[in-house]
């Protein structure tokens, strides 16, 4: 099946976080493709990547770093696709490096910030099927199910203290 | 002409930051609607505004608000759509809890959070062109062209010393 | 017995937490129910609970949530009784997403702010009864007996060396 | 008339920020006192103040300080009586050194915890009033008429860009 | 011996930090006493403790606490004693907040703060013994003797490669 | 007259800052000496000011600095005086990179470290009268006087709304 | 001259702090050039930028930026030669963001981050000279001049209360 | 062979972080020396190290520390050689006191910085040998082996979810 989101990551150690966004995109039936993609030791292939994912079908991109998280900024800087950002936690200063280092790009450039860490995949996974949703119904109902059963969760379970 | 982003903010006091993602729209071609919706001072039209939002026609939404920033999450859990997050720099925190109220947000509900104050409400009017540019030719146009003169500005004033 | 301090909390995952104020309320004599309510997740039985809580015969609300922490922020704007936020410590930023979400809240609706975790939700346990005893004399008494004997508690155990 | 609620502040400096609370009170119709109160200059003072502030009559304490503010744990650790607390924005660090060091008080001694400056004085009047109105009608009235003002004041003036 | 340093802390968790301040005292032979002292839930045994350590033959005093850490402030408010305070680790924000509650103290009472944790408690030991040395050349010599022996350890031990 | 605290800083720059550590040592009666010290332009001048201070008089040294602030560590690691640190506020980062690089100190050289900027360096001169004040009765009673004096001026303008 | 340092910068708002880095190559006498050049906007002109400078000569690089600074990080990825960051002041976060972008570059690419702002840029053009000292003797003395300078400016100008 | 580097730590316990600088070091094929050298507990040692290393044939100098770091700043005032240092993780702040002690240098001595810990270190021995480079060809090619070396690593593992 066509991929039409690009998860990329800058090592494959993001990978136990990055993969709730492709869980996610499993679980709303988006097809995805998946690549390590280094901003810095990879900075040939990630302008390759980054300059003919639109040709080759992506709408969206998701790209997860850590510290000082380069990838998904510059991976905007190269494609009018839109991009989301992953901070993944980092060892000393916990991703507030990585959430800084993708969240304040300068004006003319932007990416899509999400959540530090497995929230923020999860969430990238989300957001990507909800702006396909902006044009493909199919994808949109998959988010309002998706929605409606965490919500119906949540009322299922309304004592805090029963396991 | 009908609109296709809607910019709200949780106060008139935010405007002078908000309405940097409403230049970049004009610029783009995109249009919109704007509005104080303040989810702290009013929550019916708040929620009244995310359900509708929808079915009047708008396929993004930006919210923009400053401190313990709630708008942006709340909206987002009464839509389908894509909400992307301006945080507002605020007095004391400099916008840092603004930050970390709209980016942080759990799993299950997305937000694409920009970066704090006019560069982050400039890129959120320019992420929500390339989010409908995922389907529209002539909105992702206006994207590329954007793009391409700002790195011709660069290109054409290489000297950082001359004014 | 009919509950005075309604307890809620964004997850069953902040019960660990948020039973510490149950724990005190329990030890003070003030009833109290529990709740999971998501303000993301389940945003129409937040307003639910926050609505018709004072006519339920609540008199003081305990909200607890960690990251992006709305919840006690938009209960608040919907109820005129008093509501305390804990906020709960999250992973990677360990609270202060937390508690910059709860306290920071804007002019003209209030939330009263406890520490961040254990320590928090025992005090906003402790804070909900001292409101109670400004118009209960038994629970005032409470209050004053507990903080007494945790008084004698230091006292009776002035070395710091003996275990 | 008997006031109801005490404010006071570890400085005459922080009367810019804390005659908010005092605001605040006034349009709800509560009573209030002022004084400076100052727990590293006068302890024995804000022992007196603190301790007898419930035969006085009062129901809430308001404290504000700034920096290493002690004022508002101190004085709640000698009364029964809710106390809230305004972090005043410090020089050197806006606050954050404020907030931490009224918000994260150890298990057993509660302060509720505003936001910093004036938004958080403004609040603090306003949560002392929801706290009387526990208990007293006409001051419970008053909160839901000024909520409701407020409402009103956004949505009559929904355009963000009109001043 | 008639102790010539009291070493005091909010609580008994605080003890396995506060005991580094101890070794470093017997290990220059200065006496002291230890014990625990709460700002919040003794108030009444603090003030007596910081009056009348003068008279009792107390020199310096070292308090040590954690989170929002009113004793050593608190403590100094009520002595003309050179006051030491240790910011102890708390278990969310790392001892951030012990720090700034600690050290930014507002002119007019002075803290001399020490590190966060073990260290910090280390040389508050040392400092004190400092101190007493600017009029006791035993001690003095003591202090002399310690950081000549802790120069010497370095130079033995050059090679960080060797356990 | 024998100056009997020395009060060095690394940059002319720092004497609007310090010289409230000097109006203070005025007003308590302490003779003192100043000086511009750089531990970075000037390394070799600061070992001999440290090394020298003991046996020319000196009892003991206030040290101002801002940013990577080395200057009160590295004097401290040459006398056995006791050393008090002053954080100079910081252009961009307001004296938080000042505060920890003075009070991070590891356990075998120990700083006594103030608030940061001019409340710290009041302080630092009231921290020296009352290390000398533990040998020399009239300092302590200068201590005395002033903090008297500072308490009735609080208790004299009780009314915070009085200019 | 052959240049042999380059500078570079994001944007031409960059020029008022890098032209401190250009005024200490100046004074030391090393040849250099400057341009913009934008990670962000002109990514094809920095990887040329940085992918030829070695073979024209230059023999340190100086990159400044603010915010998501990605610059220094991105050059350093596409030249073997020696990368000098220097963060650039943001305006809501005072230049945290930009030095956390900076420095916490992953193992396998390095940057040499400098202070923020003034100070950062005018040793980044000091460590540049000194990298090139290590093969050069005349910059080598140049530098060491220099510091010999300013030892003496600060010698001569001892007392810190005259300007 | 005759050190080109040297590589110091303020302390034995840094060495599990130091070490990947000299494993780098011997990677790329630069000879080095390791010295345990404190600023603190040796800064006679730390003089004279300083002082002769140019004499000695050293052409860089790597200094690790943690908390209030001063060796590296220290060490930079004392010799023309370019300086790099590497800030330890620290135990409460987890190296953000290590990063703004190192890094924010005052205009006129100035230190490369590397990140907080392993990655740090490793660039640290990269940078140095990158510097070397500028003048020794054999190293420069090293430098570019290794970095073809780490993209063909990450091009030849594309699959992130691959072990």
């Amino acid at each position: 099946m066509q991929p039409r989101v690009g998860v990329i990551m800058g090592s494959k150690s993001d990978w136990p976080v990055m993969e709730h966004a492709v869980n996610m995109l499993t679980r709303l039936g988006v097809a995805y493709e998946t690549r390590v993609v280094s901003a810095h030791r990879t900075p040939d292939l990630m302008f390759e990547y980054a300059r003919t994912a639109a040709e080759r079908g992506i709408e969206v991109i998701i790209a997860g770093a850590g510290g000082a998280a380069h990838l998904p900024g510059m991976v905007a800087s190269q494609t009018p696709l839109p991009v989301l950002g992953v901070p993944v936690e980092s060892k000393a200063l916990k991703g507030m490096d990585s959430l800084l280092s993708i969240a304040q790009m300068p004006g003319g450039i932007a990416v899509g910030t999400l959540a530090i860490g497995k929230a923020g995949a999860t969430n990238a996974g989300l957001l990507a099927a909800q702006i396909i949703g902006t044009h493909d119904a199919d994808v949109r109902r998959a988010v309002e199910d998706f929605r409606a059963e965490q919500t119906r969760n949540v009322l299922d379970n309304p004592d805090p203290s029963v396991e």
